[in-house]
C-alpha cells in the first residue's frame, strides 16, 4: 500500500476521525442532513450500538505473516470487503465529491456503488473509478427513464446494478429538520437530468386518500417492478435494504445476485431494526480523505485479524465472537 | 385529507412536536399538572420507554397503492385507531380546548371520549363532535347522579359508555406538587354543576380507620356496581384501566362491549407497568393543532404501514415486530 | 389516624420527601456519614434500584372498604409492617433525636428497634416508646457487659433481641471519608458508658498478622456466641443481616425467633447484594417528621394496596407483582 | 504488616484513590499514555465495567480469627495474590518508579513482573526486589537478543518468564493520541540497549502487502516460537494474554507453567472481551506509594474475606458470588 498523502487534515488516528471532523467543513444545516437519520434517529443509534453487544476473542500465537483481506465479490477482486456505499447529492459535502470518491476507490481497490441521484452523471464517475464499480438504481415513475439508465450503466462499465427497495419513503430526521436544511438548487441529481419531468402531475387526492399510501408511495417498486428490471438488464440484480428473511428467500428465488441487508443507514423506517452490515456513511469532504479513510479501515481490519489471528477472512469463524457484557 | 391549516405553530414536523411546543403556551404549574404522572412518573416514563423495546421490520415491494388505516369500532366507522383519550379540565389548556378538539375529532374522522371532568358540558361537547364519541363515565356518590349522566350521553348521542375503573385515587405526581400547583377555581367540572352536594359530609374517621380505606375508596366501584351499570343504560360499557388477565377475563364475561389497557397514562398507581395501548394525551393548546396532530399521526401511521409493507390495518402481524436490542 | 401536627416542614408530601430535605438541617459531614453506605456506596444504590425491576399489577373492581395494614409480629399488633430499624448515634442528627422517635412510634402504632449504639440510654427510649420495641444487640468483647445488656433490656420490657451479624466489621463510604466526617465527642454510645474500658489493649500484631483478621475482627460473633446468647435470655433473639439461605435454614434451626434479611442498608460489604426487605433508614432531623413519615408510608401503602385491590395484607400475593420492563 | 509510611500522600483511604490522584503528579500527556487502553477504550472501560456484574454473599457467624491471604504460588510463597503486572517505562511516572516498585514488592511480599521494556535493567530491578520475582519477555527479532535475556533473567534469580503473547500489535488509545503524547527521548528499554538495532532495516512492502500483516506481525511469536523458548530456559515459562479456552489447553498441553488470563489492561485488542483477572496498572508516582496501595488491597481483600465468612483463600467458593441484578 502505498505511502501516505502528504495533505491529510491534522489529527486523523481513526476512520472515525473523519466524522468528528466533519461539522468543522460543512455548513451546520448540511452536515445535519448529512449526519442524520430519519425521524428521531433511533435507528441510526441502534446501527452504531449493536456493534457493542459483540467482542472479538484474540487467538494465540498463529502465524499471520502471509495475512491478507482480499476477496472476490460478484466477479470483482478486492483488497479488502469495504464496499462505498451509494451517496446522492455528494456536492452537499465538496464540488469534487463524488469524482474524487471514485479515484479513491481506484486507489485503494474499493468496490464503489455510484448513486443515481449523484451530482456528477455516471459516466463521468465511471471515467474516475477503477474496475470495481457497481450502478445504485432508483426505479424512475417513467419505464423509458429507468431503461435508459439500465443502458447508460452497461455503457460505462458498471458490475451490477444494486436496487434500492427500502427507502421509496425516506422522512428527514428531526434533526436536520430543526437545523433548516434545504437542499441547494444546484444539488441537482445529474443522471435525471436529461429526463423530462412527468407530463403528468400528481392528481388531486381525494377525500380520504391517504397521502403517503395514493401520495408518495404510488410509483415504490414492486416484485412485478423486480422481474420487469431483471428481464431488461444484462447485469446482476442487487437487492439491497433487505431486512426480512422470507424477503431474502424470495428475492433470491426470484434471481437476485445479491442481497444487502440495510436499513438505509436509519435513512428510511426509524423504528426498523439495527443492521450490522452497513458501512458508515461516506463523510469526509475532500479526496484525499477518502482514500486514507480506506486506508485507515483496511488497516484496523487488518490489526483486528491480526490480533485475532486470523490471516485471511476465511479464516474469521463464528468462534472469534463472543456477547459484550452488558456494562 | 384536506390541506393544513394556515395558521399552524411553526417548527411542528411530528406529533411530538406538539408537547414540545406545550411549555412555551401553558402556565408552568398547568403544564406540571398536565405533563406529569402521579408519584415519582415512574410509571410515566416507563409507557414511553416501553416503545423503544420493538422494532418494525420493513417488508419490501408490496403493492401498497390501495392502502389506508380505516376500521369499524364498536359500529363507529373510523379513519384510523387513533381515539382521543377523555380529558378532564380542559379548561386548564384553553378555554374553547374541548369544543375546538371535538371539532378537529370530526373533521378528521376520529373518535372522541368525552370525559365526565370536561369544564364544558357533554351536550356543548356534542353539539361540536363528529358522529363518533363516547362518554367516559366516573361513577358518583349518588346513583341519581350518574343514572342521569346516563340519560345525558344518551340523548346526546354517545355511541358508547368508557367506564374509568383504575383511577378512583390519583395521587398528583411529585413535580407537579412542586409547582405548587392548584387547579383553579373557574376549572369546574361542567357535567356536575347542577348535582347538590352531598348533604352527608364524609364521615369523621375513628381511631386505626384509614385515610384511604374508609376515605377516598369508600365509593370505589365494585363488581356490582359495574352489573348494576350495565342494566341502567342501553349504551355499550367499555372498561377502562384493564390490567391483569384475569381481570380482563371476568370483564368480558361481565358483558362489557370493549376493554382498554390502561393505566392511566401513569397518573393512577405509580408503579405499575407500563401500557403499549394508551395514547398520548392531548396537551396542544389550540384547535388547528388537535386537528394537525391527528393528521400528522395518520400520516405517520400510513407512512410506517407503507415502509413495512403493509396497505391496511388487517396487514400488520406480529412477524413485523422483532425485539429491539438493548443499547 | 389523627390529623396532622400543625408545624411540619413545608414541601413534604411524600416520605421520600424527608431524605431530599435532610441536607438542609445536617452539617454536611454529617449528612455524609449518615446518607452514605460503606465503599463505594455500589450496594447502597443497588438497595434502591432493586425495586425498579418490580411493578404492581392493579386489579379492579374489588371492594376495599374494609381494608387495613394490620399485622400481629412476634407476639406484637402492628398498625402497619414497617418497623424502624435500630441507628446508632442519633445525636448526630438532633439532641432529642432517639426519644423523639420512640414517641412517634408509639403515636403510629409502629415497632421501635433500639439500637446498642444510642446516644440516649434504652431505659430512656423505653419509657417514651409505646409496647412495640425490640432491642439491637451488638456481642460486647465482654461477655458480663452482654449479660448486662440482655438484663436491661429485660428489665426495660422489650419485646425481642435482634443481633446484628453482618456489621462487625464497617468501612466507611468513600463520601463520608471526602466530607472528612469525625465522630464528635459528645456522641457517645449512652448504653455501654458505664462498662469499663477492656483494660486488655488490643494485641500489637505480629509480621504478617492482619489488621482485619487478627484485628477488628477477633471478636466477631460465631456460632458459639449465637448458642451462649440464646441460653442467656428469656428473650427471643431475631438475626439481622441474613443474606445467604444456608445461613437462613442453619439460624432457623438454630432457634433464631425471626431472620432479619438485610446488608445493613448498604454499610456493611460493599458489593454485596441488594435486598429489598430493608426500610430507609431514618434521616429526618425531628419527631413530627418522624411521625409525619410514618403516616406518610402507611398511607402509601394504603393507597398501592387499594390501587392495587388488596384490602388486607393477606390479600397481597405474587400475582400482583410482575417484572418491570427494563427501559 | 508494618506501620504505614509517614509521607504518605492526603486523602487516601482506598487503593482506587491513588489512581484518582494520578492526574495531579504526572503531565496530562504522559497521564493518557498511562490511563487510556487502545482505540476507543472500549475494552479498558469493559473490564473495570465487569466487576459490577458480581456481588458477594455475606456469610454469618463462621470463625476467621485466625483468617490471612497467604499462598504458594509457582514455588514461590505470597501474602496475599496480587501480583505487580509488567509495565513498560517506569520512567515516565517517576525516574526511580522501578526500583521503588521492587522496593515496595519486597517489604509486603507481593511478587513482582518486571517487564522486558522497563527504564532500569532487569539486573538493578532484581538488586531492589525481594524473592518473589518474575521477568515478562517479548520475543526479539533476533533469538540470539531473546537467549540472551534469558540468561540474564536466570542470572539474576527471575523465578519464571512471563511470555506475552496478545500485544505483539498494540494500537495507543484515542485520548493518547488526543493529548499529542509522544514517548519521550529518556524513556528508553534500559534491558535492550545493550542490542545492535537489527542491520536489516524493514523491507519495503510491495503493492497489496498489508502495514500490518507484511509489517509489524512478521515477527510476532508462534507456536514455534513458544516451543524453542520452551527448550531454551530451565526457568517455567507462563503464558500472559489467554482469552480462548482452546489457547488455554492449548498451551497447557505445551508446557507453559502457568496462564495469565488478560487483555493487556485494554491495551491489545479494543474490542477484546473484559478480563476480571487483571490487576489495576500501577499508576502511583512515589515509592510509599506502591508499598500502601499494596498494604490497602491487602487489607480490602482481608476486610472482604472477613465480612464474606473466609478464613482463607481456600474458603472463597463460586457459592459467595451471586449475579448483581442490573439497576
Amino acid at each position: 500500500m502505498s505511502d501516505q498523502p502528504e495533505r491529510l487534515p491534522p489529527g486523523i488516528a481513526n476512520a472515525i476521525d473523519y466524522e468528528r471532523l466533519a461539522p468543522q467543513v460543512l455548513p451546520q444545516g448540511h452536515h445535519a442532513y448529512i449526519a442524520g437519520g430519519s425521524g428521531d434517529d433511533v435507528t441510526l443509534r441502534a446501527n452504531r450500538a449493536a456493534f457493542g453487544r459483540w467482542a472479538i476473542v484474540p487467538r494465540l500465537l498463529r502465524d499471520v505473516r502471509g495475512g491478507h483481506s482480499r476477496l472476490t465479490l460478484g466477479g470483482m477482486a478486492l483488497a479488502h470487503p469495504f464496499l462505498l456505499a451509494p451517496v446522492a447529492h455528494g456536492r452537499l459535502a465538496h464540488p469534487q465529491a463524488e469524482r474524487a470518491t471514485a479515484r479513491a476507490a481506484q486507489a485503494t481497490g474499493t468496490c464503489l456503488v455510484a448513486s443515481t441521484l449523484t451530482s456528477t452523471t455516471l459516466e463521468e464517475i465511471a471515467a474516475s473509478a477503477g474496475p470495481s464499480r457497481c450502478f445504485q438504481l432508483y426505479l424512475q415513475e417513467n419505464r423509458i427513464h429507468t431503461l435508459d439508465l439500465l443502458r447508460r450503466a452497461e455503457t460505462a462499465g458498471y458490475h451490477a446494478i444494486v436496487l434500492t427497495l427500502d427507502a421509496h419513503l425516506q422522512l428527514p430526521s428531526r434533526s436536520a429538520l430543526a437545523s433548516g436544511f434545504v437542499m441547494p438548487r444546484e444539488c441537482i441529481a445529474a443522471n435525471l437530468a436529461s429526463y423530462p419531468q412527468s407530463s403528468v402531475p400528481a392528481p388531486a387526492l381525494d377525500a380520504g386518500e391517504s397521502r403517503i399510501f395514493q401520495g408518495a408511495m404510488r410509483h415504490a417498486p414492486t416484485w412485478d417492478d423486480l422481474r420487469w428490471l431483471m428481464q431488461s438488464t444484462r447485469l446482476p440484480v442487487w437487492a439491497k435494504g433487505v431486512a426480512h428473511p422470507d424477503d431474502a428467500r424470495r428475492l433470491q428465488d426470484a434471481g437476485a445476485a445479491g442481497l444487502i441487508v440495510s436499513n438505509h443507514g436509519g435513512r428510511g423506517l426509524d423504528g426498523s431494526p439495527a443492521t450490522l452490515a452497513t458501512l458508515p456513511g461516506v463523510r469526509a469532504a475532500v479526496a484525499l480523505g477518502v482514500a486514507h479513510m480506506i486506508q485507515l479501515l483496511t488497516e484496523e481490519l487488518h490489526a483486528t485479524m491480526a490480533q485475532a489471528g486470523c490471516a485471511t477472512l476465511a479464516d474469521i469463524t463464528p468462534d472469534h465472537l463472543t456477547a459484550a457484557l452488558p456494562c
